[in-house]
């Protein structure tokens, strides 16, 4: 029995993605250069993103910045409620700052959720190697009622704001989208309803 | 009669304030380096913005882009619901991205009203040469249910991310703000209940 739970434990962990620091050299567009050029763009190349680039990704859509208390984005209070999910042709996990590693949550391409629900969904989105989904989480902000959901959906906006000028800067595709099946994702991934899935980044190179 | 409505006329034009075309060749940090270090600062040297400063500046915060159905700031749809107010110590303006031009809406220094109300104010607002005032338009969003309030709060995130992440490139200090006095702000700019004061952030260089 000891021996099951440990190799359990070990396959569990396993499937955690340690990171590689972000790369603090590489090249990006300037910041002016960025804001001038960002634009959305729907079409991928499905090539998958590698562990270096998901770590440059990550951190400049809030990863850790001057030390573990601040973030690449600012969010009121500094209360740090948003959650970065990463979902790839794989797997789904999430973005964990500080250990700047991907958490595993659950196995297999579970892109369509982020396509959209039975009633309007974007194939596209499945194409791009990889999505990036902001969670506000209401127990870290410490309410739910309307200034909350205002302070949080602004905060999303920060990081949303962070990956597009971000990606446009080293030539990367991605657009923020709203679209995507709440429910479904609620449940993927064991959220609560004060656990709400508020902005969508696909991201990947241009297609060719 | 008819010279004296011409001359108030002539006046009230001439508050408006055409700017000069935007720098795009200014010196700004890589996209990388500035979301590395940006941070929020809340000491300014009390020195004016002069106006190529703040064309430059309202520009990178929502300015036309590729085309003038296009902005820094991406928006829900492309609903373009954010307009960006401008507080200085002479006026408040309305920055016009399209005519690239600063639209008189009152005159006096009004940044009292950005550093609070009456239950909450902090005074260093008010040393800021200029504070930008981001209001949700719910008649441009078409609609002001929950789902209006978070797009349109998502998208002021946007606005105010490209303001941090802009001042941090080239110098200037910012912080992002929601504190400020809504009722008191509507009153001023002539807002209804469908446009909504939500995110300000003072600018100015850094205190020596």
């Amino acid at each position: 029995m000891a021996f099951i739970a440990a190799a359990s434990f070990v396959s569990c962990t396993a499937q955690d993605i340690a990171l590689p620091s972000p790369d603090m050299n590489q090249k990006s567009q300037s910041t002016v250069e960025a804001l001038a050029t960002r634009h959305s763009v729907r079409e991928y190349d499905p090539k998958a993103l590698n562990n270096q680039e998901l770590s440059n990704l990550c951190w400049a859509a809030n990863g850790v910045s001057r030390d573990s208390n601040h973030r690449t984005a600012p969010s009121a209070m500094n209360r740090k409620e948003i959650r970065l999910f990463v979902f790839t042709a794989d797997n789904v996990y999430e973005y964990m700052a500080v250990e700047n590693k991907l958490r595993f949550v659950v196995a297999g391409d579970q892109r369509a959720l982020i396509a959209g629900g039975k009633s309007f969904s974007q194939d596209f989105v499945k194409e791009a190697p990889v999505s990036l989904l902001m969670v506000i989480d209401f127990d870290i902000y410490g309410s739910q009622d309307e200034h909350a959901i205002v302070m949080g959906s602004v905060d999303a906006g920060n990081v949303s704001e962070n990956i597009n000028l971000y990606c446009q800067s080293v030539g990367l595709a991605t657009v923020p989208r709203a679209s995507m099946d709440v429910d479904g994702l609620r449940t993927l991934l064991g959220l609560s309803n004060s656990q709400l899935p508020v902005m969508n980044n696909p991201v990947g190179y241009p297609k060719k």
